[in-house]
């Protein structure tokens, strides 16, 4: 492998000659053979979009030459566009501040700018990774503000529309089975009826608000860091670069980006990391939720409960002939469990901030992009494979509905909750039904029980 | 001890003669010997909201006869004031949807009323437990009801008013220390300089944050599954009854108290109390930088930082004489990790709903009323024995400021990052001061560094 | 109320009259207002042995008088026995040592000891809390002794025998199922059959498991920090202090106690904790898994899956009558997120040691002893109250085994897997029989049939 | 792209011409648009492993001829070697159960195969996915039983090594540093002296602890599936098969591989994993409190503790010239956080089986090996980067030592605990030394003082 002399504070350092990154790159590359989670996508885009938003500013406010300036916007562009993505090598388990991954960010673009400008390889000029790529900018305020970038373009570009998505076509089957009365559960036991089209339509409420804790959370992704510079001080930024700087991220973005009101608590808290968190991980509980109910009333098809029909999108067993399974709901479930392990390691790596600056900002990063990735494809994916194909199984429903002992409870109002019971007892005990027990026992004439005990009228409040 | 016979649909019981709880309450005594974790205080007073708030309301709609509603709502007003909670024996390990409090409370309420109007314990007349006090309610609804009462009460009497509080301390000492200016440390490494008051800004924020935090989540609480019923269609409730309990509690207590859009999801998912302990995590992970920050920064008293003084309160070992612990830091650290678990706790039981119901309810209200009582009484403790009496040790302040190599970032604009390096490296090693290497190097006039390299002018954004 | 003056080396301090507990208790009874949550009674015992085996060892080897060493050893023995539990006013969130708490058990000994001696409360003479009670102590070791004596203590007492218990009625169960075929179920879907007494020693297995994990991790709670004194290195012992003690509390409890081999682990790692959370939350996913079985087989009463009869324990619900819920199964799964969610807090707290100490002792021996009651006390309530009283519902088991279609899967040896699950879809399609379709497609003879696909023959590996 | 037909029960699939796998992975593909994590290396090779075994197993036992056992296990040997592991495509969010690997792994298996035989990809002749890679095996038994292997393979061959050589590492470095005193600290405060060897002695038995307790995690993993097939009994294997498979196993990996005991436990529980997490997650916190101990003590170069010196491996600031962070202990603290998040994932996921099967197991198997990865890589970085680069700053140990309050402890059992407190306070107010205190105060001689307060002395038990 030929390779070029890159050099940086400590010194020299040998890189493969083609690679767009320098010597700090490297050294990290060398020092941090641990594990294979590189940084995620969206991370370098959001590094991309922080590095030409300063770029900007910085011309703007005469930090830098507007010629660099233009060259960096262009190099970052590219950045921005996935265009380099092979240049950025490093993984999550590295310094805790992100420093490499910055470094690597600002060595690739300052790399791109100075090859167009005609010039080699790691020349550093006119573009130096750090008095111009990295101008007026610090690891400490740029990368969490990636993070906070990247996290609220992945939340509002693939998770709420993933999201929206599915419950849309909860909301369709919802209105589709309005009028199909089923049995209820609680406690897996037998309880009152409603109807399929309610039982959904919890689903889509639980959906909905998952969307607008999501929006809750945005808020504050939506504070950041930039400006704050090495402790939260703004050490060599120009007063008016922190809110500028974010006014451009957020033209740049098209959301609501501001600069943080506390440089302080930006670097040193990742409390609106966690706080996202607890959203996603909320959106997770009425996920994992919804795809068991879906699985057990899909159960079966001939020992289960099997209410619902769902896809059958593969074989389901690799010796048992014939079978389908659940699968999506499985994925679902998965990714559930995944993101609420995510979860407490947000939590852990949040908590943990010394001083001026929390160093847990890979880590906190790779966590918080995968749990909002993960339940974006995976909502995409239950909604397209299973939830659009839902189908009710109307003889299954029927035959339980008309079976159940729950249906009892109609007649409380009027015999009182304990003859009600006994009622309920006796047919389980003697295998009769509701009406033969109620009538023998003398509670009710038949025509009284018929009046009373009608599964479509137990679906909505009904005392008088 | 004596005895007397109570009943319900399963039988006759024995239950002791003094006792106000009846039969189930028995029954649950008997069947769940398990731990010693009981309902808590501000799930029973929230229990006896929502049974007054019921009978008020049942009373209006002509549900219950006035006279027995008014009966309940004295009975109710003393469970609410703490009365009778000795008559609360049932732990937390029990049936998942809490069934058996509820009926403790409503059989508690039934004892009262019946004995003020004369007639024996287990009477259950004129008031009965389930046809009256628990009327147009199930657990279902009327459970999950008073874990958002107790919490949203909890979380507004106690725990807001203690983040406030502490916020304001540490808001005046940022104030009283906003001209020391100190060191700063990122990595736990030395870094640029702020003010002590800057770096106390942070701790302001953070809180602040974590109250705003607090109401966005409170928003979900609000939102009460009260009228859902069994199932969630509200069978055996009056039409107009889930709104106007729901105004009922919201006059009882001050606070803004909804009915749920959605009785669906309101019973079987518990995602408010999610969400909410995703807060209550967040204001943890807060207080858990917070309370670490001021430990260390108080180490010593020779061997450590030794910037702060905090109170002596209590003799720190029993075998090193005249040691003094920042003990309430290790108290608070304690409650975070108790609440960080709690969080996990409640992210699994809130994902474990099926069809219409979570059976995980009193474990959810157990953390979650625990998770806001510690950090609202930790706030208030830390507050009161620690933050209120923390003083900076101005002469270990300016010792390190002085020392600090750091402060040669102020140089970057003048010589640029990679002279500024090495002026700080030959400084440590040769053991100079950065004045001295920067001259001896050429890089600048004594004057000029002079000029340049003022911590006092390193604490805010100063490039023009 | 009246008082008295106790002192310490803070100087004096204002204790209720009657208590036996001194100045440094009372300090911090006032300075640590926070939650409810008392040191559990297994540490309070376990300190009294500490107390004693230490007093024993002390006198042994010269180190305290005799006399004065076996006044300790009686007073000590009060506490073990609980005598005194109400003399133990603080709660786990106090010092992160546990000093607080170690200096109340050593000034209720000095009391109960002095005051038989006919001196004054708060005389500390002729027995001093620190100098004699608390002789060749610091709390640094003495606690975390007292955490590994309590945790060995409730596991070998009340968790593994609990334990055992449930195994050996899973055990019972098994064998009276032995030949009841029935369907089995993955992804919960339709399966090859098993018999239920196979199905049952599945569980067994798991619990049987659970002990050998519990024995696994007890190997560490053994290894005790006593004699390490302050930081490790045992100053103000006698050498042969650390062996002698750890052999008289084997001695004192019948338990396998050694002393570390190493005591700066011993007192700055709290790892045999974490480990031992470890295996109580591996427990606790076992039981989730049998309790989950449990209730959806006996789902319905006609409604769900209803293979198994459950015990009904209690009237099920408030509002529907004779409904009856599988609440041990609940109380159960609740009791596993609480362990789950502590093993985070156990985790976190554990890995938060600094230097020469962990100052999370508290919260980790709450959460341990809690883990651990809950665990052994859910199991013999889940046994005595659920599983003693499982039956079979053969009715139901005899309908779904002859409806699946994954008897099929016998056929694969014969006619392959690909022609088998043509089988299998089109009896499902076609709603006939596997025997029906697979003679009609011409894979089979009806007695070829026959002979291959025996539900009772699906049992065991069965290729020759 | 050029595709070809492949078919399964579902019908036919186009395929890439070119690649190796078949319909049922081709489904996957298509199904499963969920995030980026595929089933990781070590389980590609554990089911190549599988395979293999079985094979040879089958062809003795005449499951399947002779020729083709011998031309699928020569495929398996290029799966295990790593020469297909780009035609195993699948994400972990698939099916629970795995069977989508599974079938992967199955269907490139008998394509290489049979491409060998001279037919063409998709011919599924004459080596049948299913009927002969598959032979004698459901995905319920392989897939878990490739966990178990994949896991302890990783074990044995990468973590465990790392772990011995970083604790051989801290050995030397404790050997080395044996006479070096230094200050001790507990709670962050000055505490009694101790060695800086016996500092490190610490380090060193937690890490031989976590050997010690992987390999009773071990023990577990070492329990196979195979054999149980679809359900745990067996069927369709033959009755020597288990046995004769999991020796195989042993074999072919050198580790202690027997037949689990118990098949339905061994399908439906996923028990040793989650036991194995927990010997992880101990682990874990063993490396956090290392780790931090670490950057701790070299924390400064001048503002903190700096008693030791760590490499210099990269510059620290993208702003900070000079600066150099302890990288590889934040990359250690990362890698802590996020084996704890995983151990949270493992617990929800395994105990979440229901009946015959846990189909949490992608989840399970990417997060076990996520976290033994991540551990073994980082404690190899950690030592190679930084461990064995640790040198003592004599001077600041030396500075603190003498400067310290808590030598006063040696004098406890001269002039007693509450003297002693007064001296150390003493001093501390009035900015003195011990001596100069503990004399004026007539306690002791200048001459008993030297005698007693010996730090050197003070660092083993040492009365008589």
């Amino acid at each position: 492998m030929q390779t070029r002399i890159e050099h940086d504070t400590m010194g020299d350092v040998e890189v493969p000659s083609e690679t767009m990154w320098g010597a700090q790159t490297q050294r990290s590359v060398q020092n941090f053979k641990i594990g294979n989670e590189h940084m995620p996508r969206p991370m370098i885009r959001a590094m991309g979009l922080v590095k030409k938003a300063a770029a900007i500013t910085n011309a703007e406010l005469k930090q830098i030459p507007e010629e660099l300036s233009k060259y960096i916007v262009d190099a970052a562009d590219e950045v921005i566009a996935g265009k380099w993505d092979s240049q950025f090598p490093l993984v999550v388990w590295q310094t805790g501040s992100g420093t490499q991954s910055n470094m690597n960010c600002n060595e690739v673009i300052a790399n791109i700018a100075n090859q167009k400008l005609g010039n080699p390889l790691g020349s550093q000029k006119p573009v130096h990774p750090n008095d111009h790529v990295n101008r007026a900018q610090s690891t400490n305020d740029s990368f969490p503000t990636a993070i906070h970038v990247a996290a609220a373009l992945q939340i509002n570009e693939l998770l709420i529309p993933a999201v929206k998505r599915l419950s849309a076509t909860f909301k369709r089957k919802s209105e589709e089975f309005k009028d199909i009365v089923k049995i209820g559960r609680t406690h897996l036991q037998d309880a009152t009826p409603l109807t399929l089209g309610q039982e959904f339509s919890g689903y889509v409420q639980q959906l909905d608000n998952g969307v607008a804790r999501l929006e809750q959370s945005l808020v504050w992704l939506y504070q950041l860091p930039l400006g704050g510079t090495a402790v939260g001080t703004g050490l060599n930024a120009h007063p008016d670069y922190a809110e500028k700087a974010a006014a451009e991220l957020a033209k740049l973005t098209g959301l609501d980006f501001v600069t943080n009101p506390n440089k302080f608590e930006a670097l040193a808290g990742r409390d609106a990391a966690v706080f996202a968190s607890g959203a996603l991980k909320t959106l997770a509980a009425s996920l994992n939720k919804i795809a068991n109910d879906v699985r057990w009333l899909a159960s079966g098809p001939r020992c289960g409960l099997g209410e619902l029909h769902i896809p059958e999108n593969e074989p389901g067993s690799s010796i048992m002939p014939g079978k389908v399974n659940p699968t999506q709901c499985e994925a679902m479930t998965m990714v559930v469990a995944q993101v609420m392990g995510n979860d407490t390691t947000i939590n852990i790596a949040g908590a943990s901030g010394n001083f001026e600056l929390n160093v847990f900002m890979p880590v906190i990063a790779f966590n918080l992009i995968q749990s909002i990735q993960l339940l974006g494809d995976a909502c995409n994916s239950f909604d397209e494979h299973c939830a659009v194909g839902i189908e009710p199984n109307r003889e299954k429903i029927d035959y339980f509905l008309h079976n159940s002992l729950m249906l009892v409870t109609a007649l409380n109002p009027v015999i009182g909750y304990e003859n009600a019971a006994k009622v309920a007892k006796t047919a389980y005990k003697q295998g009769k039904t509701l009406k033969e027990v109620a009538v023998e026992l003398g509670f009710v004439t038949p025509e009284q029980f018929d009046e009373v005990v009608k599964p479509e009228k137990m679906v909505y409040p009904n005392t008088k």
